[in-house]
């Protein structure tokens, strides 16, 4: 037999992802599962309030501010383009992070593929290594949610027993003590004669990247977006929102609550989604990456390629 | 003979793209096929005839709302840009998907020319490599359709025969499975001594790349738009359309209808096209990238490549 | 004596590019040459005639729209938005490709410095090399004009002589066919023992990156823009300017063809600029790449190369 | 034990980070620390009281000037659309200097465990390459904030000894010196045959990439954002906001004040944000990289990595 | 004694730059020098003076022309996103540019290090390598700037001597040459058996990157903007421009030509910086990058690296 499926098919994919079957328009625009509204919900009912206040005072004392809307309505823009600019530069952090997380992905199976097929043939380092290289993003997971424990972790040791395990909730810096493991065994193959120096440069080379990924993605956790950028965009909105019933209420009268409303609520929810998208790996953010599903079907993939594969059977064979 | 022509040449672009003639003006303006009208027709009908029977109501009942519409347009105008803004995202995921494709294509004919050029004289070897290379690519154009079954894949039987064909389908991840076939490959023309350690280096680092653009197309297969990021945008839709004929009735009278219709279209449609483009790989998708087809030129391309090219004959050679 | 002048020195920008002296802005303004504004004419005419008619028609019957113009402008915003990003994303593509082109140029370069300066000191080998060096970016001029004939690139026999022409004509594909001899020859290099392997593997990983350039350039000419978003493109500007006149004859009487006439120029200007810009390499498009000339230099500096420098005078040399 | 804690934990993220737990949304509107409101409120108000002093004459003299405003906002929205495209090109130089940042943290870690791992045994040497990689990023600290002299970099006495750091003190370039020690270390290592040659060349390409991050720090620090851009901006600026209150006051009144206020606040705040982001790295901005704390953090990675790692405890060990 | 310092320190940043200090708000708004307030001036009094007789012909004759200005406004904003799309490619060209002069400086220092450090300890050639590496970016900038004569390149004189600077004023390509230069010198120390391959390696993989640089910039000198694009802009400008008085002067009266001149001045000044941007090597544009600066100072890096570095004195050294 070939190679045992370990894990569920990686290249499997469901069937919703088959097709990438979107959810219909109706259901995603009724759906609340996932949506940030619940999250602005009160800013929102606040500000609408507000506006039916403003509503109530001009009514009972027959007020007229006789403001022109006009200049109001540019400084919206403004705030709108600001905003829209703000979640973007969100989503393209998100993706960022993504993509790094697909360069951890495709680093660790190439490292493993070039120690199996060119390195020793010993099967305690080959089966040392591969799990060395799978707990390289398993630490990654657990460091980038902040989880250092030795019972926050304890998912290692099916990977690398429980000793090491311990060790690396002691360890200054884990994926660099897992990836520092990775170097000992690349060194020790090479040492012994059992894995060319042209195999172990190719190696090497996969391995620096991990480095690089890992590091990237600390860059993206531990740098919000630059604050005065950030407060500035909180401040105009609630400058703008608050004076917004005012500007209105003129020509909107009993109207202005509901209008207000309207407005409010994808200023709002931009604001909130631009906050939802900076933390890519934190689990309380809406749109965290599913890091641990990602690193378990690394490891999945890693074991599932120990055995060497049997001889060719070449194409022209009679069956 | 020089090498003979086995499949349509790669680059004899066809009269249509040689000059990439588009269609005129008028034909793509009256043209359904490729189009998303009918996809969003069941929505833009709903919307269009609410319009109708909100004026309706205003009509019967001579209502007057009395609503300021600016800022109603100004939130449209939000909701337009951060639809552009999704098509545009949409449209770059689609572009790196061709990119990463593209890199499929560059990866396999260097990889090829190496082995061939620089590897053993060995026909068998020579055959057996030029065929594994071209398996991958028809594999990830299969596993990027979720196509697994032997059956789905039969069509491998011709490159890499029935029997491995078979091991394929019950691989853990199949691309994985051909990559690592062809770096057994290599490993073997190292190590019998036909092929320079210097020469090796090369072919490894090309193969090393179709990892990575492998591991690209599942990144973007596997990752839709950040959700809250899509789900917000359609129910801003919703709502915008909602109170948009209550917002111009007064204004519009029986106009209405049609301006709900040419308001609804372009934003309906901007919406569905950002989902068509979120998946590139589907052939349920309208601009699907054409798998099958580039992986079968790459195929037609690495076959031709096996006969060696005869000496050269210099340039100022006798006729 | 030094290199000898063989072609016009690349690097003697004449005077035009010297400063890059723009021709002046009136100069501009009026110049019909490589405008598409020629292209457009017919479209922007008819559409003219059309809102002439609306008026005559509203005019002869005494007829009132009552229709509000501000949605309908909202609309005209969408549109325009779209269209200025499609052309953004032709201009993109049209920069990319000359990016590639610009890699041609380096890795020609580059690839002939390395095997004239590191390899064998062989004549009719350093001849040879240069030769099919320099044929490389020929080949990619022609396979991407769609020329294959014998007499279509019959301009490769000065570089390569009548017998390989030839047979390039008859290759599969000519980029590749080309890029192979050069493998073949530094193999031949190398295998002599004439080229230090740690020298091969420099012009080996410069042979590698042509082959990705051709293969950036083909993917651009055989991907247009992803269609569905190109074709709605055109049914909302033909829905726009079809219903402009109906909307603003009320208010603009008989301006209304003026009025429709500057609206659609730049909207039907842009969409033609941006189809201009989707095929970068075709002679039929206003602003294709000058392929021709950057192969013709790439030659002139290779051949200009074949000739080794002089010793190195001491700059403090008494002169 | 394992390697001791030498500094704080790099990866072990405090309780705010973790989570990335951003201050609430009220908290973020009324915070003026580290808001650029103090740096324009001088502006703001010079601006408000122009338009209340425009106000007042227009009232006094009875003044009407039947402007008609709708062009004026139009100029106002190009101005916008300056503005927030000079504070995304910022943010977009602020982002790619704490790129270049991170690859400095990359690089050093990845330089230190080549070094360390694959390098000579001898403990001085040992030593001094680890002092020297973590000394390269504490240079590239001081050089860019403009620190040369004895006293300001004393900092790097714990470092490298107070012997090198005068020496660095009147050197031409102090990253350059430094990186130039780490080359001697190595050349030092591969001479007396410790570290082997392939190891070397992964050693020399990350050293490489150092010189290149330092060399694309100084680039954004040299180079502001181009001047004629720049100015030309604050020019409009200044005109809008002195001719708004004039094209106002008629439809304003009383509140003319006011809504300039409104109009301002955004735009200069805008402006002001644009020229904190152009330098990230002097301390007098508002949002500069924390390049202090960054080398800290790589000098403790660095000198925890130092101990050799104890040997792996196999996975099934029993604990 | 340590590095004399030969050159001005390069990271000596002057007063000016070590905090970036803008010069304050009010000296921009009002600083000619710089700007290209002077270069649009003509045009911009043409079109405002064209305002004035428009404004006298319709006073005069008492004419009301009935436009509706609002879609003239619509096209206005479909202008100035294309004005400031092409604003923003010009500044990307520009910076593109500048970062590959940062590749030079880079790429320059490391080469020089490599060949310094690990290269033979022979004096002469040293000096020779050292200048040669310098002579590099010295002939891209005078290349870039079209200065080919001998006199035009005589500052060359003191880097590589009057004999080689007369051969460089006659040969095909400056940059190439001097790269050539750089690699016989490589080829030599190898061949001499001083340089070890495996540095010479990291040399060359440098050096091909000058390669690469070189073509870069040539790329964007010799490539303006596609030009069916750039015409169009100004012929829309122009015929915007001209209408815009007409479109107004009903309802602004005798202010016609106060908001021409505000309308027009930001819209030609856009126009003008994008074509200042245009070519950044050009010393006839506002921005052209200091090349001449950027070379010297490499220069003043290279030669005071070639005296080597004294031992390193340990850490814990007693001073």
């Amino acid at each position: 037999p070939t190679t045992a499926p370990v894990s569920p098919r990686y290249d499997s994919t469901d069937e919703r992802s088959r097709n990438m079957i979107r959810e219909g328009f109706w259901t995603e625009v009724f759906r609340l599962n996932g949506s940030v509204t619940p999250l602005v919900a009160g800013r929102l009912l606040g500000f609408t309030a507000f506006g039916a206040i403003i509503y109530a005072l001009f009514e009972a004392f027959h007020l007229k501010n006789g403001l022109a809307t006009a200049h109001y309505e540019y400084i919206g823009a403004v705030l709108a383009l600001l905003l829209v600019l703000r979640t973007n530069a969100g989503y393209d952090r998100w993706w960022e992070a993504r993509k790094i997380w697909g360069g951890i992905v495709n680093q660790s199976r190439n490292l493993a593929q070039i120690g199996l097929i060119y390195g020793p043939t010993n099967p305690s380092w080959r089966e040392d290594y591969t799990r060395w290289v799978a707990a390289f993003s398993a630490t990654c997971h657990h460091s980038l949610r902040g989880e250092h424990k030795f019972d926050e972790i304890q998912g290692m040791c099916e990977i690398v027993g429980t000793a090491e395990t311990r060790r690396l909730s002691q360890a200054d810096h884990m994926p660099l003590y897992a990836i520092h493991r990775v170097a000992d065994l690349l060194k020790q193959a090479v040492d012994s004669g059992e894995m060319d120096r042209f195999y172990f440069l190719q190696a090497e080379s996969e391995r620096a990247k991990l480095i690089d990924h890992i590091g990237g993605c600390e860059r993206i956790l531990k740098t919000p977006l630059a604050s005065a950028f950030s407060i500035k965009i909180r401040r105009f909105l609630f400058l703008y929102l608050m004076f917004l019933p005012i500007a209105i209420v003129d020509a909107a009268g009993v109207a202005t609550p509901l209008i207000v409303f309207l407005v409010a609520y994808p200023l709002l929810a931009l604001d909130q989604i631009g906050v939802e998208l900076e933390n890519p790996f934190s689990k309380s953010r809406l749109n965290h990456l599913p890091l641990n599903q990602i690193s378990e079907t690394i490891r999945g993939n890693l074991m599932a390629s120990l055995e060497p594969l049997p001889p060719i059977i070449p194409h022209n064979a009679v069956p």
